[in-house]
């Protein structure tokens, strides 16, 4: 056994450092990254003993690689051979919910899904979801400033934080858990935590801002018949009936491929139509129905909507939102998701762009557009049929490289991990990654939190 | 002439650098802090002049204080004697308002008022507003993240920035100016420079985020019974009224001597009540002034209000917010003020506490309480009458040592410059200090960057 385990095994004892076969779950995330198994998996139950961890792993350059509910997919969870994982699965109390404050104070491992129904059933809500909500954790959530659904009206992650606890490389605790909506005194070291994927410190408790729960929900699905009329209707829709909370867009291909495979139908009768799906959120149950209505009908007649679907119940609205999930695409074959974003104005040009590109290369792939138009970030899924690992390079260059001509992000909401790596050169300019490495040095200068991740 | 102030007149000529007596607007803010007249002003035209500026003054280890509009209250632009000043006024440009993407790029001398108007005239509105936009600037807003009457509904001068370009010491450009609402590719570098007060660089450009223009308003002044029922209010109206954009809260001393001292009279015949400033913006105008009434109506059967006035004009509102700017208590003598933050449901208390504290020691003192109750943030303005120099230290000992207990914040929006510079201790631990430290050595090693300020 190295050295550095029977350490952390005398510190802790078998139950907290698991050695031996280490249980699979823990080999990584589900990115396409190679799962690998850590050396060994700590599963601390306090911040305290996170902090003695790292003070053990650091004496001996040890590297660590923390751990959420592993539902990210770009590998920055995923361990290299050597590693060892810190698990933060135990630490998942909900430690207080303050109703007058509208906060949350959890311990990192708190599983997303439980905290956004502690909120709901003390009349607030947490103002961010995902997909993964019943595993993922708010500390991966944090780690990885996650995005979701609710973007346009809330932000990402990082705008739901108030206060933040993280441990540092050398085991230094750095405790700020306040309930402050503003709090300008210093810098704001939080920030440098949320969205560093565990590169900076391994984040152990949060206070999450709430925000009072909506009490109406209007869900639309309708055919626009351009992408400028996709642009405008959103500025229509925010400007006539308030809150919008979720604006999906998809693009006629995907419409029509996910119509075919499911068992939803085809509540829009349209070919060549971009496909919205707009939700918005109030507070007045009387009048917002028919204010939906009213908005809609507006836009039909000022020609941004050709044709319109409001969901009569909570069945309708859930078999629109099946529609965008679109989980028929993982039965095709080599899948290669994109997760992008470029000013709003400019998606409809790139997408075609990259469409283009793809079918010069392989005329019968499948070219799948859609996403969270409303907050300028698009997903693209191609397959081209089954792949080899220079294929999926030469996709990446492909599509990387459109995402340069029109100054894009590589990663809207899923991080960079591993997967992304190679390509943060695309977004960041060589004087921002070189502060980026000063950061790292500053923080981390034994380079043992999440080597080789996020940074080229 | 010293060698580096030569070397700027060489590199840029006497227009762009001021040698000599130096105009009294570049000797500081007024804040209290001593104003002080800078070697030198510089007075940049471009980006690329700011960096060239830096590289001298990094070249020859001369310090630096950039300064925006000088309307911040903590000295953090306040010239030291000795360094150079780098004003950016020159920099004022709208260089871009994109209308479908909802964001303006500007630089970092643009004043926030025109700002402001040029995002109303394109169907926008810029989320932030002060009561200095008359002359505070965008970079200023910006280097000290900036708060005012608003960030119930859209949060800090922070939360509005998509985009900055900022030159750090030794001159090199750190550029992203993006348009995107999510953009995870690597640690958020900006988010370092937000708020920092110009201690780790210059910010030079900023892309911002507009919200859609508000199509309705409702403004009122509410009588009180008890603080907790302010809180319940404030959640009442959030839950039922939508968009509450301010909510302003004025003790009983307070609202007694605004009414005596103003033209405006008294909107509300109480003497010890909390008397709440409510604003609610929305997107029905024909609905919504409605809908404050019935909110107003179920709150007083609730009991948690006594009495109301709606205002019926914008005459009415601006008498109503002309009570809460508090003028008058400019016209004590040496009133000394205070901006902290502490959770909502502690405010009361810690005020009381605070009170109690300043009239055992100086039974006539006034003391007046209101403030941003609705983002947890209270001023606290006291006479104690016309005082020395030590008594303001015993005056900022007592109340920081209630901050202190209560866990709040030195500052929640007006930043630290010099003025609470050694305060900030009551907010952040020492680990957290010595990680600032660490940051700012890492970005700024030569330490010329707006020395002495933020950091003890």
């Amino acid at each position: 056994m190295p050295d550095v385990v029977s350490h952390l095994v005398d510190a802790f004892g078998a139950d907290v450092v698991s050695v031996g076969p280490i249980d699979e779950r823990f080999h990584g995330d589900w990115s396409g990254v190679a799962r690998t198994s850590p050396l060994a998996v700590i599963l601390p139950r306090t911040t305290d003993e996170v902090a003695t961890a790292l003070r053990i792993c650091h004496a001996h350059g040890q590297p660590v690689v923390p751990q959420g509910g592993l539902t990210g997919l770009a590998g920055g969870a995923t361990p290299r051979c050597g590693d060892i994982a810190i698990s933060m699965e135990r630490m998942s109390a909900i430690e207080e919910l303050d109703a007058a404050a509208g906060t949350v104070t959890v311990q990192a491992g708190a599983v997303l899904q439980t905290v956004q129904e502690a909120a709901v059933a003390a009349g607030w809500q947490l103002a961010y979801d995902l997909g993964a909500r019943g595993s993922c954790q708010i500390g991966g959530n944090l780690a990885t400033n996650a995005g979701g659904n609710r973007v346009i009206r809330f932000g990402m992650a990082r705008e739901q934080v108030l206060g933040l606890e993280v441990v540092l490389a050398d085991g230094t605790v750095l405790r700020s858990l306040t309930k402050m909506l503003k709090n300008n005194a210093g810098y704001d070291l939080k920030q440098l935590f949320i969205g560093s994927e565990g590169t900076l410190g391994i984040i152990t408790r949060a206070v999450l801002r709430l925000q009072p729960l909506h009490r109406s929900r209007s869900t639309a699905l309708l055919a626009v018949p351009s992408f400028d009329a996709v642009v405008a209707f959103l500025r229509h829709a925010q400007r006539t009936a308030g809150g919008v909370t979720a604006y999906e867009v998809m693009w006629p291909e995907f419409y029509a491929y996910m119509t075919a495979e499911l068992a939803v139908g085809r509540p829009l009768p349209v070919d060549d139509s971009f496909v919205v799906l707009i939700e918005t959120s109030g507070d007045d149950p009387e009048h917002d129905p028919q204010r939906f209505e009213t908005m809609l009908a507006e836009a039909v007649e000022r020609g941004l909507l050709s044709d319109a679907v409001i969901a009569a119940s909570e069945r309708d609205s859930r078999r629109f939102w099946e529609l965008r999930e679109a989980e028929p695409i993982d039965r095709l074959p080599s899948v290669v998701n994109f997760d992008v974003s470029l000013a709003i104005g400019d998606l409809a040009e790139f997408a075609a762009e990259c469409e283009q590109l793809i079918r010069r290369r392989w005329p019968d792939a499948h070219v799948f557009v859609y996403g969270h138009v409303g907050d300028s970030n698009l997903h693209i899924s191609l397959s081209v049929g089954r792949i080899e690992e220079s294929v999926l390079h030469e996709i990446d260059d492909l599509v990387y490289g459109v995402v340069r001509r029109w100054h894009g992000s590589v990663s809207a909401e899923h991080g960079i991990g591993t997967l992304k790596r190679d390509y943060l050169s695309v977004t960041r300019s060589a004087e921002e990654l070189d502060v980026m490495r000063r950061i790292k040095a500053a923080l981390d200068p034994a380079g043992i939190m999440n080597p080789t991740k996020v940074l080229p």
